[in-house]
């Protein structure tokens, strides 16, 4: 048969996500995944919330017929305002991982052509996402301190936008955080251009030094910022739970494009988790990710400083899984890394090409800590930045 | 602020899918969910696998990173083989219950406009999932035998059409079960008009009586018919595990938007099932299934023959949990359930007004048995008939 597809398949059959995926190369370090570490998943806490939750009277095994989800969204509610966001459990909504909640807000929306803003470089899956909904992207580059404000405002002046989607902090794929100026500068913006932000927070609990800076959606004043959590990297991945938390008349919208799309989230991981945060210190449970991410940290820092040409650039992430590396201009890494890194040295990042809604961008690359051993990470870098300074001298010199 | 959504929405909003969730009056007696009979859950054998599922050496709370639910696919590739289909695991996705098929297949196919055949009445869901890509409905009633065909070639010789969606073993909301010949005449009709073919199948091995029908699946020669199963049914909702089969090129695009969507379902759940499909016999537990949801279904059908007045038709299942009630033109159930039913006789069924794309058919319900209890069926029966007559006798007498 000649199946004719949707129009929106020609976009995301080209996402680039599978990028993502280990190599069957037994010799390969990567740097490309954004996996938390596996060795410190409470797996046996996990294992006991579970039995007790199968235990109570009311069986988790059935589908919700309403408040089911109550305790873990109040349980949200509390943890949310602790770091200084307040919402109600009312409008906490439960979803697979955060990247449920990537594609319903994009599905409440966007049509087709509506202008959507993302940070340049931005996540991956988040494109993935939106591609789905034909969106007309406009790109804000990232800076040290945030995406570029004002190539935001020169967008809102010139273009209609609905949406801007950011990863404020420890940006997937910089690790870059961004500044309490520039939260309150684009609030202000969408204030004044009434665009809805969407607000991506999976890494946000886990910062590893300086002080936290106020959420997007806790200097939101007109209800326009979703912000999205997720128990993937401080709890495990497995467990698909995510969050979403808007303002009323959104939120009624997208809780049923969440039916329409997979019913409900399982009651089962609901009540597991609930059971979890009842019975231990998820705070004790943060300590100990931010003590061992930090070290992983600081040795992908000092490798990076160690072994890295000087042509290199990289950011340093006070928190989250992830190093930016920036080449010189015109240098192409995905073309190095398929012709140089992973055959001849072994090692692997993740290019900038796909990280960009145009893709034209090749000179950078995410550099991924969380999952790597320490000595891997040493011998891994070592690598790149052999193959990196051999692959530069060949073109350049 | 002025939230401008997506023209989706328009649709989404107005799904009516609620009309699912129970009531708040205690003296309620409700057959309105397709939920499984809670008492019947394999609850220990399910608490054993997942307890084994985490003893396994590779931790099943990380992220998927390729072939981790290959020997559930594998098992459910057996089992549809033993059932007459023929698939391979590397063509079976997994989803969040046949919910997510249904949402992932419109997003591969359906542009805004494009022709989508449904059976009239049909699942509330399906239009749920259906409506957020804006398709133009086309309704091909159900007869005793499964859908109109002459109506569905009608609307193919007439119409541009991407998609026909059909439940054809124990159709929700009827309980109809598609003949043999229909079978094969519309995988005739999609050949020659080029069109896919969903076919949703979560209540198929739920049969009471009789013998089963090939699967529309098993009678493809093109590779155009796309099925959806369920462990919702059959083992537990909380699970939120479903499948999807596709051929080959389809898979590769529904795969991508999988990822899109929500990166992949839960690997802690994928491993839970294959433990208890290891361990136990899911035939036994079919048996065990099938001998009491046919001690419900006789026992309604037996108090829909005392009590129903006799204007009032209804369907005897061979299978599922449905039966449907239709009265004669011009009874609105909708307005009846809610001025009489509900307030009156403590009952409620689902109208048919929110089953059919147009909501323009108000004569009918879905009755589910499935959840009920024996003596509530009996009781809730008697009343569905006084109440029925009672409004019957008010306005047409």
């Amino acid at each position: 048969m000649e199946e004719e597809f949707a129009s929106r398949v020609a976009l995301t059959s080209h996402s680039g996500l599978n990028a993502i995926y280990p190599s069957q190369d037994p010799e390969m370090i990567s740097f490309t995944g954004g996996f938390p570490d596996a060795s410190l998943f409470p797996s046996a806490q996990l294992a006991a919330s579970f039995q007790k939750a199968m235990q109570n009277q009311q069986a988790p095994l059935q589908y919700q017929v309403g408040e089911e989800s109550q305790e873990l969204r109040s349980l949200i509610a509390n943890l949310l305002a602790a770091d200084g966001t307040k919402t109600m459990a009312k409008q906490i909504m439960m979803t697979q991982g955060a990247q449920q909640g990537l594609d319903l807000v994009a599905k409440l929306l966007i049509n087709k052509g509506d202008g959507l803003i993302v940070e340049g470089p931005t996540y991956i899956g988040a494109l993935a996402a939106f591609d789905a909904y034909e969106p007309t992207y406009y790109t804000a580059d990232m800076a040290d301190d945030g995406m570029d404000l004002t190539a935001v405002k020169r967008i809102l002046i010139q273009h209609q936008v609905k949406l801007i989607y950011t990863i404020p902090d420890f940006q997937n794929p910089t690790g870059v955080v961004m500044s309490v100026e520039k939260r309150r500068q684009l609030i202000a913006l969408a204030n004044k251009y009434d665009v809805v932000i969407l607000e991506d927070a999976p890494y946000r609990w886990l910062r590893y030094e300086g002080s936290a800076q106020p959420s997007l959606k806790s200097l939101d004043t007109q209800g326009r910022v979703i912000q999205l959590g997720s128990f993937s990297k401080i709890l495990a991945p497995a467990l698909r739970l995510g969050w979403l938390t808007a303002s009323t008349e959104m939120f009624g919208r997208l809780q049923e494009l969440k039916a329409g799309t997979d019913l409900e989230s399982s009651n089962l991981m609901i009540q597991t988790v609930t059971e979890y945060l009842g019975s231990y210190s998820l705070q004790d449970h943060l300590q100990q990710l931010r003590h061992n991410y930090r070290r992983k940290r600081d040795m992908m820092v000092a490798a990076l400083q160690t072994y890295l040409p000087r042509e290199a650039c990289f950011t340093v992430p006070q928190g989250g899984f992830f190093s930016w590396l920036t080449m010189p201009k015109g240098f192409d890494l995905e073309n190095v890394q398929n012709t140089q890194l992973k055959p001849n040295f072994h090692v692997m990042v993740i290019p900038s090409t796909h990280l960009f809604p145009g893709k034209g961008r090749r000179n950078g690359a995410r550099i991924s800590f969380s999952s790597v051993s320490a000595t891997q990470i040493d011998l891994g870098i070592k690598r790149l930045g052999n193959g990196l300074s051999s692959s530069y001298q060949k073109k350049y010199i």
